[in-house]
């Protein structure tokens, strides 16, 4: 791996803003003006009367106030200073003092698409959103979800690294999903350029807590982890577990992340956890969204403790990558092929 | 007005040093040492056991050590460092370790002048310091004043827009001051160079609750505001509230502004008011000073937040301009011609 | 002093890697890890099991996480994120999911020596690492010594500005440790370009109350300060308190600082007293402690004030200097010598 790490630029803190982000989870986003910053795009969020998500530039083009300081007059956004008026089009309806409203004074909004119960946004050149670039997801939909949201103060490479080495989960997250056989278990990877995929097939190990408590196994397991990493921002991890031995299909799970760039230092994470088993029991989803809410917190105290270290640090440091980094770099290689192209 | 839009720099963060500024109401400043910066200058200001204001650097010239953490001796300032001793003209009178004080061991003063309750200073070149140039202020010395201040975590430029154009009050201070028709009366403007005019003038208006306080009058009411802006730093508002068709002289009161620069990107706000009527009766002060705070305090979260916008936003986006802004682009342009020009 | 004046850089914020510094007293030292960032250089120290001091760099060679938070393992040092494992030379011994470690996944480790219950360390070119250099603390170990550590928010020079000239006393620690004699009595000063000393001899003087609580002395006292600055960080104050006119050896204790930069703004203040008389005797320990924390409490609010007071200009402002600064502008001398050279 040694040439690798010669090559690899580093954990980047470029921002792309040309791709489709989940910037909401659809229960999320009400009749009511939320401020979220998306690939460095200050963004006022909102659904209109009728349901339709609404992404505007957060940003009165009269004065420059945040339009989500202002308020909703039915499906308009009316800003907070002087009263200018967008509908959800961006087009301006009304200016205080006069009757003629000028033509320039639109705001841009941003294509928006809802989809399974994830708002995506794009926050880049317009003529490049195609939809049928979201990734597919439709067990969101048909399989028994709970969802999450945690902002991360790094830059979301630190995080998409983190995702695609679960080996850390025996070290940082030993209390919930890490075993010793998780870090021992060699991957296989293999990348298109637009998916990444890195899977783990462990057989007859030692069932850990969070998915004891998911799946009522406490015996040994037969446990696989398959990671598609749909570049550059949708990260999903297909997870079976069953009685060591067993032929069934088992306990049946995924882990997927939005994985947002908020600034070029720090992401937002919107996460759901979908099982296709006990589809309508809702018994178990306050535990599974505490204990993944605990492994989380672990992940952002390391990821922003990584984070501030990065940014005290001048000089360049080269990294040293093993075995366990070939899905990391080549998710890094894959952001790299979409990234603008900072000063040297 | 699409073609100012092209023009106008947008909202400067130049400081202009050239100038008298308020730095303190009159009751406020007392024999104690108060550090204020004021246009960038750092100054340790306090009065003499004589009753004479002193602004002096907020800096020992010996090891940089900020005197207003000194103490007075008399009418001198000791460091609280090393004990450098400075009379109120900046001669230094002491030095520890040795009798002779050397000639270059002076501090800077400022020009200084006390009139009506206001004191001003002049942080910049002293040869240009005419107090003729201070705008005239009697009624805050003949009427009923009260007086207040603020701290504002933004650019001194964003005050004064904001005060230019007071259609604001429709929709940042619905609760006090605002009514729809202010947003929607024209106005008037004129400029000389030195002091930029507004005025508007509603008939048969709605009295807001501010207002309805001070002068009691709860039915409509003719109501003219005629805004007088003495570049680069201070503001008067003069207001007549008369019940509506009524042709005596009815309540006049005025609402000033000192607009104080503290740095590139924060100001102090003194402010004051005074109303010609019931002259000696003290009662009503307490309300006026709370509802005023109460509307001040909206000012100062949507300028901190504007302000916080604007730092954040690297990229140059131009303003829209319309009507209600002619007074605010007045004053930015008298601004402009007093402002040290920045690098490009 | 004229010419100093026109001559001096004024406060450098350089920070000079190329020497031997305290990072700890021996007593706070455990099996332990701890996060200390020295002159820029962030470490994870530690003890091993057999009691032997450690500092290694405090970045992993794999994805740059901090040392610190990981954990102990015998002597050695695990990753918190992936488990790399690390020994007290730095090598690495374990990595994670594959069974030959990379040659190059070392990790820096700081020359490091314990004497007299000071542990020092080089953060430096290792080749400059002489442990001959490292000042001679014998009294440390043979006298009676308590320790104490804070942080101050200031570059190191200020601190030792600070230390050079004890008239400040007067004036900043009048309750404590300061008389008017302080300041008023002359001093002697030499440097030989490693070693700074300046000398007061104060006769029939007042007994400040910190000397008074360590030796029951309360009439008039001759009292001597024999300042040494080895450069460019340890710093030792040798008194001596006797009744006025006595000729015997009366009270001695030493005050000594190891001065250390943590970042090119801030620094570690490492002191200990010493004193020579009761020497098992731990009853005044307490005291001693107090007394000399209220002094450097007010040292840390002074400096604290004035770097912030420096980081604002942005000017060029020069310093006045006159006799009591001597000793400071010798030891910035050699400080400067010492100092790698900043861009222009």
């Amino acid at each position: 791996m040694k040439q690798l790490v010669e090559t690899e630029p580093g954990p980047s803190t470029a921002v792309i803003k040309d791709a489709w982000y989940v910037c909401s989870w659809s229960g999320d986003l009400r009749h009511e003006l939320i401020a979220r910053r998306i690939a460095d795009e200050p963004m006022a969020l909102y659904r209109t009367p009728a349901g339709r998500p609404v992404a505007m530039a957060d940003r009165c083009p009269h004065r420059h106030y945040l339009l989500s300081l202002g308020k909703l007059v039915g499906d308009a956004v009316q800003c907070g200073y002087h009263g200018f008026t967008f509908d959800p089009s961006g087009r301006c309806t009304f200016v205080p003092g006069q009757a003629e409203v000028p033509r320039a004074a639109g705001v841009r909004t941003y294509p928006i698409v809802e989809r399974d119960g994830v708002v995506w946004v794009f926050p880049g050149d317009p003529a490049l959103a195609d939809p049928a670039r979201i990734p597919a997801t439709p067990w969101i939909a048909e399989w028994n979800a709970v969802t999450g949201y945690a902002r991360i103060g790094a830059r979301v490479v630190l995080l998409i690294d983190n995702l695609m080495d679960l080996s850390h989960e025996t070290y940082l997250h030993p209390s919930q999903i890490g075993t010793p056989e998780v870090a021992e278990t060699p991957i296989e990877t293999s990348s298109d350029g637009n998916v990444v995929r890195v899977t783990r097939h462990m057989l007859g190990v030692e069932c850990p807590p969070f998915y004891q408590a998911a799946t009522g196994i406490t015996g040994r397991i037969d446990r696989s982890q398959e990671i598609a990493f749909h570049a550059p921002a949708f990260w999903a991890l297909s997870v079976r577990i069953a009685p060591a031995g067993s032929s069934g299909t088992g306990f049946r799970s995924k882990v997927l992340h939005g994985l947002t760039p908020e600034t070029a230092h720090s992401s937002h994470d919107f996460w759901c956890i979908v099982r296709e088993s006990d589809r309508d029991d809702r018994s178990k989803d306050e535990q599974i969204v505490a204990r993944q809410t605990a492994v989380l917190m672990e992940d952002v105290f390391a990821l922003e403790a990584l984070e501030a270290q990065l940014q005290r640090t001048t000089e360049r440091v080269p990294e040293i990558s093993i075995g366990i980094d070939r899905g990391g770099l080549l998710a890094r290689r894959a952001l790299q092929e979409r990234s603008p192209k900072l000063p040297a």
